[in-house]
């Protein structure tokens, strides 16, 4: 079921409370490949009803970035939650998210705001804002389908870290549950943005998944010194690759280290054919 | 009965939901006076069942402010709260509502951020972050309570109005209730700072009210200009009267006017013995 406005989400959700029926959300931003599926699907063994959102979020994009271009499938995204049994699409306009008109910035509209130290390291340093735009579209959504279940990708694993510290400093009623990241066989993960990647920059977008498993298995063999595991993804890197950064920090709070642990997890931002791609790894 | 841990509230208004019983909760500082025993009962006449949150917040005072000072009467909280049948009392400690021995700043805590429109006048210019911390708390207390209705007064004008906003641009399910000021018979609304003031102060602190009865005097008899209806203030102040501010806004969007109208509120902040107290009235 196609739903575009808020009061019919809540009306059907209340309506399955009713019932008794749990409820998960999996927010998404559209364009479904198989790294949403598997949110979906795990949402489908653990809820009895499942809404899906599929909403470019304005306030989550800086000036500079791809809101125009990102991509844009519901009609392809409804198949594909059609076939997984998906109990609702919530496809909002704008306008339905933050009224009709509104400007969208801190003048005038109530943000979330993660902490500082959380935001202001790895992709955020370079996207502004942007951890607050998903706060607080992500609350919003939470609000909006009161789900007693939410499912995020370890995909944007700087933004599942913040999403559970927002939870827990808020006191959000709901239950996070983190997935998996789903690769294609050559190890690329899966992005809505590798769409724009031509034949040759996939293949060049391979160096992200194979610095990580590197640094994986030098930790693996005993070397901890992060400065050292970092080095070695200079064997990989060539003029294609426009490395943003390359972190290896601790997985629940993001804190430096100067020696990885189990507990570290390495993420990589990297710009191919001027893509912006992520990835990362738990070390253990 | 009187709930100091997050999880015993959980517990209880769950199992109140489970009946289906209509939960209103009272977020109140403490120090309870008749203006809030008016909150409360308007929300036992509205709810089947009433939570008060007692609970003397501290990301919402500045540095400089009466933090350590500000009045805490649980006991007589309680003994009020009984006779007009509370349910639920709920004292958390600040390690209960922010986590045990966390450095309370944006560094480390997720915020929810007002407009800066709605913050940067009135009483946000001289209270730093002060609607920031309030924000915060109050959706914590709406998360960790979910009732159906929360009940405010009219008294902290300017807090209501960003509390109004936050639900609506957070999409948070809670229908806001916004009681009348509670006044002495000499006219001083009521305030759990009133306590700081020597009975001089108190006679001294019934300007607030007289210049905004005055104001709306003035407003009735056909006198729209704001700036010669502030004027009028002079009339009333002394030496004695340190005031902050006096603004007549929009009673909803807390824009300024040139001339006064029938949506129009004027708002006061003034010091007294040192002591910060506010007021307000509509014009109609």
């Amino acid at each position: 079921m196609l739903l575009h406005r808020i009061e019919e989400v809540r009306e059907q959700v209340s309506a399955w409370k009713k019932e008794g029926l749990t409820v998960g959300l999996v927010p998404t931003m559209g364009a479904l490949h198989a790294g949403h599926l598997s949110l979906i699907k795990k949402a489908k063994e653990a809820c009895d009803k499942v809404v899906v959102s599929d909403f470019v979020n304005p306030i989550q994009f800086g000036p500079s970035e791809d809101f125009d271009k990102y991509p844009r499938t519901l009609d392809a995204d409804m198949e594909l939650c059609n076939k997984e049994g998906v109990d609702i699409v919530f496809a909002p306009s704008a306008n339905e998210m933050y009224g009709e008109g509104q400007k969208l910035s801190n003048d005038n509209l109530t943000y979330v705001c993660p902490p500082f130290f959380y935001v202001n390291t790895l992709c955020g340093k370079t996207r502004t804002g942007h951890f607050d735009g998903v706060c607080t579209v992500v609350l919003k959504l939470f609000n909006i389908v009161q789900p007693d279940y939410a499912f995020f990708g370890q995909k944007d694993a700087q933004q599942v870290i913040i999403i559970k510290k927002m939870v827990k400093d808020l006191n959000v009623p709901i239950k996070i549950v983190q997935c998996p990241i789903i690769r294609e066989e050559s190890g690329l993960a899966l992005s809505s943005r590798n769409k724009y990647l031509s034949e040759e920059g996939k293949k060049d977008a391979l160096v992200l998944s194979k610095i990580l498993n590197n640094i994986k298995s030098c930790y693996e063999k005993g070397i901890t010194d992060v400065e050292a595991l970092k080095e070695t993804a200079y064997n990989f890197l060539t003029e294609k690759h426009n490395m943003e950064y390359l972190e290896i920090v601790d997985k629940d709070t993001l804190e430096n280290k100067t020696n990885a642990d189990d507990n570290s997890i390495a993420l990589i931002a990297c710009r191919v054919e001027n893509v912006r791609l992520i990835d990362n790894i738990y070390l253990k």
